[in-house]
Parts: C-alpha cells; sequence; structure tokens
C-alpha cells in the first residue's frame, strides 16, 4: 500500500472527507441493478432533496464531477438557436457562458469585476435587454472569488420575465442555505468534494417540474448522451424496473450517501452556523495579520484574501503544504499571484484547522 | 455503517473488486494539483500505456465512466458536417451512432445480426461505399452479445482508405489483447469496471498522435466542455506547472492505480491466460448442462449463452442473487428473456467462481 499524505485541505476543494466517509467508499462493490443497490440509490437521491431542501422528484447525482453538472443542466436546457444570459463575475459564470455556448445557445453576458456580486437592478436591465433568453445562469458560491451572490430577489425578475433559473452551487451546497424550493431555482449542480466532504466524483443535480417540462418539449436530442436526463430520468426515476443507461459509480454513491447522512445528523442550521463560525474566527485571525478579504460579500466556505505586500505566493503555499501539511488554493485568472483561496468547507471547517492555519501562517509570513 | 453485501458479481460489470483496491479507493483524499497527487496521477497514465500497449502520450482516464469514454472520443474527432462509419452488432456499436449523431456527424451504419462479428470483406465494402468518412468505430468486445471482434484486418482496411480507426474495447482492455499501437488503433477507450477490477466511475482513453493531429486543426471547439481534450492535455501532459480544468476524482484514481499494478504484477500474457481458462471451464461446464454459447466468436469475458428451454430468466437470476449472493446479466434488446450474460472479468475470473456459479445453476435449473 502507498503511502498517502493526510493533508488538511483547505484549499478551494476537494475539502478534507471523514474516516466514515472514506469506510462507506470502500466497501465491496454491487452491480448497478442490484435491488439492495437500486434502494441504496434512491436513498440517496432522497437525502439529497433535504439538502437541496426541494421536493423535486427529478433530484440525482450526475456520474462525474461537478462541471460535468454544469454541463448537464445546460445541454439539457438549452437547444441550438436558444439565447441564455449569464451573469459572469469570475471563472465560473465565465465557463458557465463557455458550455452554453458549446449547445449552440447565444449567450448575453453581464459583466461585474471579480469578487463583486450582482444587483437586483443589474440583473433587471439585462433582463429586460434580452427579453428572448430562456434561461438566466448564475453562480451561487464563486469559487474563484469568494463572493456570495444573494439569489431570491434575481429569481423574482427572472420568472417574472418568463425565463428559467439556472444556479451554480457547487461551494455552497452543505455550507451556506441552499433552498431550491423557496428560491424557485428551475435547474442547480454542485460537487461532492467541497462542503458535503465527499471526495470529488459527483455532482448532485436538481431540475424543477418547470425545468423538466422545458426537456420534455425539446425539439432535438441533447447533445450530450451521458448526461441526457430524458434516459436518466428511467433509471433514476423508473416505476419497477429500472432502465440501463450506464454502469452507475457505485462506490462513490455510498460515499455519497454517508456524507449526506451525516449533513443531515449535524442539521443544516447547525452546519451553516458552524462554517459561519469557522469563518468568523479565521477572518479574524486574519486581520491580525493584516491580511483583507477581496470580496465585500464573502462566503463563509471559501475565503478569497489579498496577499500581503512582500509575501511570495508559491513558496508561502509551498511551504503550507510540505510543512504542514496544509493546502490552501492560488488565485486565479486577474488574482493569480495576488490572492489565497482558503476553503472552510464541511469536515474541513474546524476549530483546530483554522487555529493550525493561523499559527502556520505566522511562521510562513515571517 | 450499513452492511453492504459482498456479491461474486459475474454479470457484464461491475466485477468483483480486491480488497487491495478498495483499500486504495479509501485512502486520505488529496488535492488535485497536490504534487504527490500528480505523481501519482502520472504513474496512473504510465501504467494504462503498459496495459493498452501503447507509447501514446494522451493516455489517461476521463472522469466518468466508460461510456462517458465513447463521448470523449467522438466528440473530440467529430464536428458538425463530418461523416462517420459505425460498425453495429449490438448495444454498444449502436450507441456509439447514436453519440456520433448528437456530434452533428452524419454516420453510416454497418449493420450485422447479433452476436456476429464483421469480416475484412464487409468492412471493406462499407468503406468503399463512405470514401469521405473521416472515421470507422467499431466494439472489439461487445457486452451485448459476448462477440469479439477481430481488429488487425480492419485496422488496415480503414488506414488504407485514410480514415482514423476508434475502438470500443470496454469489455476487453485487462482480459483480451488490446495491442493500440501494433493494431494501429487511433481512439480507444475502456471501463474501469470490467477487467481492471476496479469499481465504475473513470474511462481509461487514448489517442494516437494522428488522431491529437486531427484534434489539434478542428474548426470549432468540441462541443463537450467537460470532456475537451484540447483542455484536458494541459492538465494531464503540461509541463511543469499542472492547468486547473476540473477536480480530478482523486480517490478513483488511486483505485485505478492500484488496480492496473495488479494486472501488471500478474502480467498481462498469465492474466489473459487466465480469463481464457475459466471461460473454457464454464464453457464446458455450461455444456454438460445443455447451455448453449450464442455467439460463434465468444469473448472470454463476456459470455453470452441461451437460457435453456423452460427455465424463467428473471427468477433464476434472483435466485442466484438471493440464495447463492452471485450477480450473472439479463440479455438486453433482441436478447432481453432469451440469454444470460456471463462475467469472467478480472477478479472475478476464478476457478472457484465458475464452479460456484456451476453449482448454483444445477440447484437453480431442476
Amino acid at each position: 500500500m502507498m503511502n498517502y499524505p493526510e493533508r488538511i485541505l483547505m484549499g478551494p476543494g476537494p475539502s478534507s472527507v471523514s474516516q466514515r466517509v472514506l469506510r462507506a467508499l470502500g466497501a465491496p462493490t454491487m452491480g448497478h441493478l442490484d435491488p439492495r443497490y437500486i434502494e441504496l440509490m434512491d436513498e440517496t437521491c432522497a437525502l439529497m432533496r433535504r439538502v437541496y431542501q426541494t421536493d423535486n422528484p427529478l433530484t440525482f447525482p450526475v456520474s462525474a464531477t461537478g462541471m460535468a453538472g454544469m454541463e448537464c443542466v445546460a445541454t439539457n436546457l438549452l437547444e441550438p438557436g436558444d439565447e441564455a444570459i449569464v451573469c459572469v463575475n469570475g471563472v465560473f459564470g465565465g465557463r458557465m457562458a463557455d458550455v452554453m455556448e458549446r449547445c449552440g445557445a447565444t449567450v448575453h453576458r453581464l459583466e461585474a469585476d471579480w469578487g463583486r456580486v450582482f444587483s437586483d437592478e443589474e440583473v433587471a436591465g439585462v433582463v429586460q435587454k434580452h427579453p428572448k433568453a430562456k434561461l438566466l445562469g448564475i453562480v451561487h458560491a464563486e469559487t474563484s472569488t469568494g463572493a456570495h451572490q444573494p439569489i431570491e430577489g434575481v429569481s423574482r425578475i427572472v420568472h417574472e420575465a418568463g425565463m428559467l433559473l439556472l444556479v451554480d452551487a457547487v461551494t455552497s451546497l452543505g455550507g451556506h442555505p441552499v433552498k431550491v424550493d423557496e428560491w424557485e431555482i428551475d435547474a442547480i449542480y454542485s460537487g461532492t468534494q467541497k462542503c458535503l466532504s465527499c471526495p470529488p466524483g459527483l455532482s448532485p443535480v436538481s431540475f424543477s417540474p418547470r425545468a423538466v417540462e422545458v426537456i420534455e418539449g425539446r425539439k432535438s436530442k441533447p447533445q450530450s448522451w451521458y448526461l441526457d436526463v430524458t434516459m436518466l430520468k428511467d433509471y433514476y426515476l423508473g416505476k419497477g424496473k429500472r432502465a440501463y443507461h450506464h454502469t452507475a459509480p457505485v462506490n462513490m454513491v455510498y460515499a455519497l450517501r454517508e456524507a449526506l447522512e451525516i449533513v443531515l445528523e449535524e442539521g443544516l442550521e447547525e452546519r451553516f452556523a458552524r462554517h459561519e463560525a469557522q469563518h468568523r474566527r479565521l477572518r479574524a485571525g486574519l486581520g491580525r495579520l493584516g491580511i483583507d478579504y477581496i470580496p465585500e460579500h464573502s462566503l463563509h466556505t471559501l475565503n478569497c484574501v489579498r496577499i500581503p505586500e512582500g509575501a511570495d505566493d508559491a513558496a508561502v503555499r509551498g511551504r503550507l503544504l510540505e510543512d504542514y501539511n496544509i493546502e490552501i488554493g492560488a488565485g486565479l485568472g486577474p488574482f493569480a499571484g495576488k490572492a489565497w483561496r482558503i476553503g472552510l468547507m464541511g469536515h474541513a471547517a474546524t476549530q483546530a484547522n483554522v487555529d493550525l492555519l493561523l499559527a502556520a501562517l505566522v511562521e510562513c509570513l515571517e
């Protein structure tokens, strides 16, 4: 057996995974059509609905990582010739626009500076400007900037214009409230490796009945066979016999089921409060070191901070990893060399980890 | 901890996974940009090249199951307006044609009865009929019929016509010889959960330098962002710093690395011989029960047999699973209710499993 280092994962994801989830991951593999597995998969989807706070029947784990979840919602909802609006204030909004263009859609970008969030007024403006758009896509938790986008106002505006609302919740699900039904989100995706603290490999998605109606009314097949929800639903929601589509990643689903159980045992509100408390502790500690946050509306789960004057970005991150076994993330795009991204996600969002990181940073910045 | 049943997996996949691979799967999660993980991933790709018998630099695990590997090779090699030929003699050839049509290609199908393989003459005929096709796709190991397609003659014909050769090796890699370089295969995909005996979740793919050239000369972006090889290669093959694309399924790659190590420790030739020996043992035993094989050219790894007169398909499979803990597969498409598919793959291809299944079948067919 190789020697796998036990890192403290405080970067933009993956986050540290508990022993309980790792043990579930390593349980004996079953067949993907085994009645016992189907039962376990149904349980997993039910747990997922509770964490997403939704009754949407079409809620399941895409058999690939978070970005495939993004591609899944885009490829099922959009057809060539459709118009879409995407709010871009970081890497993941930009990526969403790219993915939608590859679906043959005309994408209208609403841009904002990195680190900023969008106001209701800005969203109202772009919706008015492109009334024929089928949907508006927005990132709830922008992993590249740490900005925390309010969704409720946006949702009202988008639905008044008769559009669908598509939300990226990769870095918020399990760490911040994500209320799919209350916020009337039509399509949403996340990753397992962030605040759910399951290894990377699956993408929990959910579609509203309104979104399902749009998919059922398509004129063309979704361009991706692998992500085609019209076929996937016969496996995830089939009555009685489940239709084989692809071989489900059985062991990853074991791990996700266990991770979701842990989230709900802790309690959603308690879990959000823990993320907030550790964010405050980290923020206070960084403040004492003279380190500022970049976004005004910061996520609790992803802390994007300015690299202090005189500090060597790569050297500090390298030393944190090598000497302290702590991973933090580099800046992306315009933030490369200027920002560090410190994750406080799920199993890793503990007081001990915050204190260890702060102590290590003091030494690395001396 | 849930009680996960320990099945003997002798269906069309997944196959049984060894404790060694399950332990690797459950090792502590690292970051996907951690230098130690990059090293491990490079080792995994190197092992994959040895199992595929290729020097192709672009050999890596797609971060999703086998069918995403099919979609990966199709979406990268084909552009809207291209022509492609697909040989269809079962579910997976048909699926390949569907996937390619969704890429915007015009697909010419060469059809054969289920269970048959294609002769060189048939392939020469279709290639002559559609000289403008960019590639020909064929299934080496048709999981739905158990037919074992020879590739060498097909390869010569396809390359003489100036086309690329695309091969589905989902059910052969690790159980039958798959000689990517010697057979001049341009693009190939497989799954982890068959003869490699790793849980489902990754798809090993390999592209020849000729295929890479075609991809680099594309006029349009591949329609899938997630599977876009032009970006993925900066992560898998980048010199020095690796560019972030998506979060790799870290633990699944641990498991695949371990599974490939096991394959190479056994030795490719020894492993193929073991699959053949167990196939022969099974075939002889089934013969004694009066059970025939459907395909003339049968795979060793997937044994597609006629359900004997008077036997109740679902009842027998149900009893095998419930009373003997053995999974075998049902027939698909025209073979539904008529065939059983018995896998002898990787860790599950043992004399003990063959003997247990035969003993159980005797009781279930009484």
